[in-house]
């Protein structure tokens, strides 16, 4: 079989390939993250560039404008070199894999998860942390034994139960044999002083270390979000249950594509799910480094984590074939997954540590929904409560203490900042305020931290929409309307409303917003139509994602997100998902809350009802094309 | 440094070894394996080499004669290399590292582990093999699920986990991520009919595999008795209880030393424990693949296996370092082992198998004690029992089953027929029974199925000595007399009595074998003095250990080996460790008794008993000094 040498650039990263492969494979093989939200189906044209040297045959895409082939412009993936070939990438066909953030800003958005968020005054806070008991899905005891002598000659495995049986009530006691094999040196050379980390597995409590000396101080766990797009990580004490530091980052995943959907596609080819199980784990490995570097802990002191994602996610986390998620009956391998150690899943802690994952409710409604709801404490409300999560997914529940039933919805990346011109998450110099003088068309932005503006995200966005209503700078439909003024203009993709300097929205980017919110306020309208209720029966609304509490609510009321009802309902979560992973992960008892939640919940599939198509078909306006729903905006 | 290289003949291996390294310690390096009794100490004498080519340094030995000097012999452990060196092993300096033996008439020998000794008509069989449970250490369930449908959708493993549930009363259900990563696939491929591989884990219950379609049928298991001289081994349907096999091979770790205490203080050497694991691994692992063989069975069909062996024994068997077992108060580190994967300690069954330990009762008696009073029904019994086995170690059980009381005492190999000049395994060809004609002091042996006589086994031996005694070839304390007869000669060692051609015994070989009785008997007498008894009290004595039913009880009690009691009290149960560790294997019923047997049993120390030094010097006598002890034999 012919070869050639494909080199990119600016990487000057070169691959050999054989005749037939894509540029787009090339690229993957080397490690370089392009923009492929399609996964290579030729249907994002997100994958272009430039052919420098070298012939190639490409298939023909309407994603190439005749400028642009001109300039030798390609798509990666319908492209194959018939010669050795070098290649460009244009900067915006690479997939924003922005570095860890966890700057000031970032953390105070997430203020929204820890307290009431600010523009719900005077209510009560959402979240109690001391509802549960503490006790860590590991925990480190300290042990002073008494020598052995003739008298008392139970074996050195034996005494270590002993001493643990002396302060804790331990049924069913597990351990390896990594922990038996120099157990009779450990104990002698710390002069029977041991410290013991015990792990809550499957409701029996396992050894996993005995250490030399007391270390009982130093014990810490991470908790994460995993999310199709967005990762999010916090390092926590558990024994003071203080939060050390928060991270996030893109789910690297998305080279291989934007939502659940095109990801589980992916896993089905070869190498498919290996590399979205690496994507994941690499970016949580980065993660975990970088929160123990800043705060001077040793790796080997972080003896759990508990993951909180959708089901798919979680499949990928565990390198579990995802295929039967998307296929008629839709039915995941599984939604409760035992507590294993981090280490087979490839997740870098102690190598002992154990790995918890929030149990999920069905193929489209994982643990980030259950540890959203344990979060916000919605299992034990007597009045009926929403919680609506705004991801890349929309997951919806609804209910109260008796009964609850989810349901979720595509909304693709837009909210959060992803797929959009001048998408970016929430770190420095993102937009995420915005208002427009109606007479000049001027906008007064505010950034993460006051930085220049870099970007536009998902709070931002919300705002950008509600002010452009109110401005009349676009209809109802979404599209800009034929204004002279010098922040409208034409781009590539028609109509462009320039926000400050090089940040701009597009009737495209527009359009995408508008079918992320109209995906989620439709899927809350149908399962309340299902129950038989109606919005103003809601006594609570809980809103959780990335946003924290810089949503602004009447503007997400005003672009048609949320249900026009009572302001003071509303409450901002935050990311309630990496909530109630943490909760789990300090106490045993919410862990068992979480199982039961998990069981409780009914799940409603929304392809299969007639009816979703068109709730959703009549969302995609602003606010709504039902006018009447939207009764108390101003426009 | 100076490198030499050593060569070995006949095997023409060669190593290159540093200069102050001993050929013995070159020997070990290329897997050959010499006689070391005493592990390189320059003691026993019995790893002597010819050096053909090549200059050495050696240390003086009493245990090289002046005329084997002049033939060029030395002893391996004491010897360095001064050049490249050329050497050849004498046949008697090989370790007897004899193949697997499960010819008929050894197992014929085992007989005895099943069905009462022949020799002891119309008493009641000693083992009801029905008296627990059929509930094996893993079994495998065949399970036919429904399909999933949009109104049955849960997820895969609790799919799995519902229809066990149906027909098992499960309480903690566990199982790895291996069985879910291709759980969706696996299932569906299989029409949602598969077979899983149930482990009893330490209460819990294991999805240890699950396997597409039927294959309930093909569950097998293998128990394991690790004794420090002799290793078997027994293949078990484990569906039917069936015994489809039973093999048994000399200890490779012998080559380390021929008991207990020399192999602990070899593990403690460099590379000593891990050579003592893989010695002992690696048996197990070739009796392992004889047997699956022989029936035509996949190594993946075989699940589980449990091993009972003395407490040094299972420490190596895990690679458990066993240094403070001889060290006071001789604390071992594990009595109770968990449950493990076998792949853990190296045994190759089914990568997921099991592995179980029988309990231990303290640092000199372990597993096999327990299953052997587990074997025997000891701990069910109203009256006052003794268990006795015959082993390398001599291991004493006194009680009923309201209190039991334990020691241990060191016999040696001899029993095992090792460590004495003409000794081997019971095998083809072995002498298992000799008359004396007391004019002639012709022998009249019996060999194991009747083949040319190619050594003594142990039943051998103890026939021999008390043949010797009646026809006044020895005197009482052992020595052969000056007796002219063509029987009688003078070898290396001093006296000899030629037995059969090529067989002999020597002054040496009797004084080894009336140390091993020596020991045994003064531990049993001990042991019923210090709780103010009499042999005379005793209702059943069950006398346990490799000899089966062919040990002749007369005999045993001639040499004093065995206390002078009513005959009909004896019941000889032959490997009852074997037989405990396959019901322990079959049933959880048994497994749990052996757990509570361990506990219940106290563990006396001989070394810390002054009178005990006496008891054994009185008994260093043909039967003993005390000859009203032994008052109804006859001589």
């Amino acid at each position: 079989m012919d070869k050639f040498k494909i080199t990119f650039y600016p990487e000057k990263k070169t691959i050999e390939i054989g005749k037939g492969k894509t540029l787009l494979s090339a690229a993957i093989s080397l490690g370089i993250n392009l923009n492929s939200s399609c996964t290579g189906d030729g249907v994002c044209g997100r994958c272009k560039v430039i052919i420098k040297k070298g012939s190639v045959s490409t298939l023909p895409s309407g994603r190439i404008t005749n400028e642009e082939r001109k300039k030798g412009l390609y798509l990666a993936c319908l492209t194959t070199a018939l010669s050795n070939v070098e290649i460009e990438i244009p900067p915006e066909s690479r997939l924003d894999l922005s570095k860890l953030s966890d700057e000031e800003a970032f953390l105070s958005r997430l203020k929204g998860v820890y307290t009431k968020a600010e523009s719900i005054e005077k209510s009560e806070p959402v979240i109690n942390e001391d509802i549960f008991i503490h006790s860590p899905l590991s925990t480190r005891l300290y042990l002073e034994m008494p020598d052995p002598n003739l008298q008392d000659r139970i074996s050195d495995l034996e005494r270590v139960y002993r001493q643990i049986r002396k302060v804790r009530d331990v049924k069913i006691m597990q351990t390896g044999l990594a922990n038996i094999r120099h157990l009779g040196n450990l104990l002698r050379s710390s002069d029977f002083k041991v410290t013991v980390t015990l792990g809550n597995r499957n409701d029996t409590t396992e050894i996993v270390l005995i250490e030399p000396g007391d270390t009982s101080k130093n014990n810490f766990g991470i908790a994460f979000d995993i999310g199709t797009t967005t990762i999010s990580g916090q390092l926590v004490n558990l024994n003071t249950k203080q939060i050390l530091g928060t991270k996030a980052t893109f789910n690297q995943q998305a080279t291989f594509g934007n939502d659940i959907i095109t990801r589980i596609i992916y896993a089905q080819k070869e190498e498919g799910l290996s590399r979205l199980h690496h994507a994941v784990i690499d970016g949580m490995n980065d993660m975990i480094q970088a929160l123990i570097k800043e705060n001077n802990i040793d790796l080997n002191n972080v003896t759990c984590c508990v993951c909180a994602g959708n089901t798919t996610m979680t499949h990928l986390l565990l390198r579990v074939d995802p295929t039967y998620i998307r296929r008629d009956p839709y039915v995941p391998t599984a939604n409760f997954v035992p507590v294993i150690r981090s280490q087979e899943a490839g997740i870098k802690i102690n190598p002992r540590g154990l790995l918890g994952c929030v149990p999920g409710i069905s193929s489209y409604v994982g643990g980030d929904i259950t540890a959203g709801v344990l979060a916000c404490g919605m299992d034990t409300e007597k009045d009926l409560c929403l919680l609506i999560d705004i991801g890349t997914n929309g997951e919806i529940v609804l209910g109260n203490r008796e009964w609850m039933i989810s349901c979720a919805a595509s909304a693709g990346p837009a909210f959060e900042g992803s797929g959009v011109s001048c998408g970016m998450r929430a770190r420095e110099g993102a937009i995420q305020r915005v208002k427009i003088n109606k007479s000049t068309y001027e906008s007064d932005v505010t950034t993460i931290l006051n930085s220049k503006s870099a970007g536009i995200c998902g709070s931002g966005y919300i705002d950008l929409i509600a002010e452009m209503l109110r401005a009349g700078i676009i209809d109802k439909s979404g599209k800009i309307k034929d204004i002279e003024n010098k922040h409208i203009r034409v781009g590539k993709l028609g109509k462009e409303f320039v926000v400050d300097d090089n940040i701009y929205i597009n009737d495209v980017d527009i359009d995408n917003i508008k079918r992320a919110k109209g995906a989620i306020y439709s899927a809350a309208a149908i399962l309340v139509k299902h129950m038989e209720l109606n919005f103003s029966d809601i006594k609570k609304v809980f809103i959780a994602g990335g946003f924290g509490n810089y949503l602004d609510m009447e503007n997400a009321i005003t672009i048609g997100l949320l249900p026009d009802i009572e302001r003071s309902k509303f409450k901002f979560v935050g990311n309630s998902s990496l909530l109630g992973a943490r909760e789990i992960m300090l106490s045993s008892d919410a862990a068992r809350k979480a199982e039961e939640i998990a069981k409780k919940i009914t799940y409603f599939e929304l392809s299969t009802d007639p009816k979703y198509m068109d709730e959703y078909v009549a969302a995609l306006f602003f606010p709504h094309t039902d006018a009447n729903r939207f009764a108390n905006i101003k426009l």
